[in-house]
Formats: structure tokens, sequence, C-alpha cells
């Protein structure tokens, strides 16, 4: 699975406070140690700076590729900002995120066509968030039809379906779930991804909810997460999950993981 | 879900001992803990004594009926050993297990015509093992129709896929979930269930591949399994997987467990 380190982002209260000081190295030292851990994009979020949202972008971009060999996840709901970032960003980034709300969809679209750029694109449209899995659905065929039109490689598309709380409604789980293994089967060549720890908003103990939620969604074919590489018994889990999912071969890295006491959680 | 609890088969060193030292406290110790950690069915299982198997299962019986008040698991591949033991056994027991094997299936379907007994009901046949899902679709479609045409109720046949190891072959982890997925979609009503721990003979950190399987497999539908229910962590994911698989109204479990300090694992 591939793995978006979600810890560069300013609404964590350390980020935030080195954008503002201008830390490099605690940027760096934060991007260095999620690439240590297996990140293969490193997230870049400055959503809190309204005003000044771009520029931390291209600052963030900058320290983090000085040190790491892996691409960002530029991540903005705003078209302008991931705009004004692209020229700073070396290789082929992963926008996150294109969705169908009509401003978004018609700003970032015409950036996407005929380009290398990888994307998430969320299941959300002017109408909201989506209601069920057929909703959800729909919204991934508008997303995929779209870009794949626009000539975007189908393996550089990453669906979202929105993982909402448990806490909410008792099927958002077996919602998110059903539409993975959906998306996955009637889009051959798609990816998904997430945000891993929605679905335990407003229950303590999260990260339980967390574990169970990616250990199911991989063997439904999510392959794709943003979230914390540092966190070793969400990774061991993830591991062992992708050894039941029949993705490791000849049980290869599960075994590699057992030597290098990563299951020593 | 509902757990069997598996702690009382005498190829544990430990209850092999007790029962050659009638040691009943001992037996109704072990039978007593698995009950206060929620075990629906207390299994009993001397298959290591060939020929005293049918009194040393009348003896377990009697012993565990004293301290609890779940039912048994009666666990031979005997039919014989089965039969000898269903006077002994106060209310309703779980058989296990008949299977499409002849001799086993001649011999057990006339007990459970027309009786109260649930049973669990191995996808296995003359053949041996069936080999990937639709093998096992066949198996088990032709096992619930032949209880249900001898009038077992739907929902007291317990169907197990039969989970084989990973080690083995990739692919056996995909096959037992999506066996679950699809028994439980296509015969409303029916029970699946099956021994958590096949899947991870023959790598290490048994517990982790346990616990994955056991979490995955409950969000495509599996109710029941053999299990050690003292295994704390395994029941706190348990309880965590049925919250996300939307068996948890309001999360009222998952928030009890909490409470309990369940998830302090």
């Amino acid at each position: 699975m591939e793995i978006v380190g979600e810890l560069i982002n300013a609404s964590r209260q350390p980020i935030k406070e080195a954008i503002e000081a201008q830390d490099t190295d605690y940027i760096k030292k934060v991007a260095k140690d999620q690439e240590d851990h297996g990140a293969n994009f490193i997230d870049v979020n400055a959503g809190v700076f309204a005003d000044k949202e771009s520029e931390y972008l291209k600052w963030l971009i900058s320290n983090v590729q000085e040190v790491v060999s892996v691409p960002c996840c530029i991540d903005s709901p705003n078209p302008k900002a991931i705009e004004d970032t692209l020229e700073t960003h070396k290789g082929i980034p992963l926008i996150n995120s294109i969705s169908l709300e009509t401003e978004r969809y018609d700003k970032l679209l015409p950036i996407l066509s005929n380009s290398d750029y990888k994307v998430v694109a969320l299941c959300i449209s002017d109408k909201g968030m989506p209601d069920g899995v057929d909703e959800i659905m729909a919204n991934a065929d508008k997303l995929i039809n779209g870009l794949t039109g626009a000539n975007v490689p189908i393996n550089h598309i990453y669906i979202d379906p929105l993982v909402k709380p448990i806490s909410v409604k008792d099927s958002h789980g077996v919602e998110a779930l059903d539409s993975i293994q959906r998306i996955m089967k009637e889009y051959p060549g798609v990816h998904t991804v997430w945000g891993n720890s929605n679905l335990s908003f407003g229950v303590p103990k999260r990260w339980i909810l967390n574990q169970v939620l990616a250990v199911a969604a991989i063997t439904r074919g999510l392959d794709a997460a943003i979230l914390n590489p540092l966190d070793k018994r969400l990774i061991a889990f993830i591991t062992a999950a992708e050894t039941l999912a029949g993705k490791d071969e000849c049980c290869m890295n599960y075994m590699k993981a057992y030597r290098k006491k990563k299951f020593e959680v």
C-alpha cells in the first residue's frame, strides 16, 4: 500500500509553529522521519494560513524536497494555492484534491488535463457529502470519467470515498468498506485512498478503530492511505493485513517485518 | 459475534493431563473462566483419546455444565462419539461437526433431522478440502440444502468454509474472506464460523495474523468463531470490528468496553 505521511499539516500545532518560525530543521526532520518509515508521499498542508497558504506551501515543498526523494502530496482545498506551488515541486506530485464541486473541478481539471500529475479525487459534489454507497459510486464514476476524459491515466487517480464518523451513523463503516470494494472492482487500475482517522472522530481510543478500519479496508482493495507512518502499531497491522489480502508473495514482507522486529508492538 | 471457547481441548497438554488425572477442579475453572470472558459455547474435545473419547467427552460435559450456563460445543470428527454424549448434555449443544464426507454425513444427518441441535458444517467432502471459493460455495450449498431438507432450522447451521494456512498459498486469506461474504449474502439466516488460528500455521507472531483475520472477517459477516476468549487483545479488536461492521448500535458496546478498560491492551 502507498502511504501518504500526514504529519506536515499546519493544523498540528508543532507544524504551525515551525512554519511561523520558518524552522527549516524541524520540517526537514519530520519529512525525513516519514520517508525513513516508509512514506511514499509527504503530505504538505498550510491551510490554516489563509493569506499565506501559497507562500508557506512553496516553503514547505522546497524544504521537504531538500531531504527526501519521495514526492509531496500537495494538500489544499484551494485550487489557486495548488496551482501556485506546482512549479516549485520537482517530479510528479500527488495533488490533494479535486472534487465534483464546480469551482474546484473547473479550476483543477485544465491543470490536470494531459499532465503527469497524480490526483486525489474526493467523492463530494455541490450537493455536499455523498449519502450511501450508491451516491459515492455515482460521484466516483463522474470523477473517473471526467479525469480519464482529460487524459489523466487511470492509475494516476486516487478516489477518496470520504470516510464519515461512526459516532454519527452505525453504517458509516460498512459504507466506506463497501465503496472501496466496488470502486476497485468496477474501475480496474484506479487507486483508492482516504484519511484513515476520520471514522473515529468522537469516540475514545481512536487508534483501535483506525487500526481495524485500515485492516478491513486493505482486504477490500484500499491501496493508499493518509496516515502517520511513525505509528509502529498501525504499520505492523497494515503489513499483516496485506499478507492476509494476498498481496505478499510467499509471506516475504511479513517475514522481513518479523525479522526486523516490526511486530514487537 | 458468538464465541466458542476453544481451551478445553485435549490436544492442549494441561487439558490432556487434567483429563487423565480426572481433575474436575481444573476443567471447571477453565470452563468458568471462558464463560466469564464472554464465551457463548464451551468447546469440549477429547479426540486424542481414541479408545476413551466418548467416556471422556461425557465426563467433560458433566463437569463443564456443573459450573456454566452456556451450552457445550461437542467437538469430534467421530459421529459415534458425538452420538454417545448427546444424552449427557443438558440443553441444546452445538455439534462440531458434520461434513459432506459420506460416513460422517450419513451417520449425523439422522441425528440432526427434526432436532433442536445446532451444528457446525465443514465444507469438506470425500474429495478432500475444497480448492477455491467456488468449491467452498458448492459444498456450503449441499450442506445447507441437506440440513434444511432434514428440518434443521437455517439459523442452527454454522458453515465453516475451512481457513487454510497463508504460508501454503498467498490466496488462502482472500478465499476465506470472500467465502464468508458470499455465504452470508446468499443464505440469509445461516451462521458462519471457523477456527480463527488456522490461517497463521507456519508463520511467526501468529497472533497478529489471527487478529487481522478476525477483524476483516467480521466486516464480511462472520458471526461466530472458535477462539480463546481469554485473549484480551483479540477480544478488544473483535469488539471494535463489530462497531466498524455496523453491528453496534450507537457505539454502545464500544463505549461499554472502553469504560470497562477492555481497550487497555
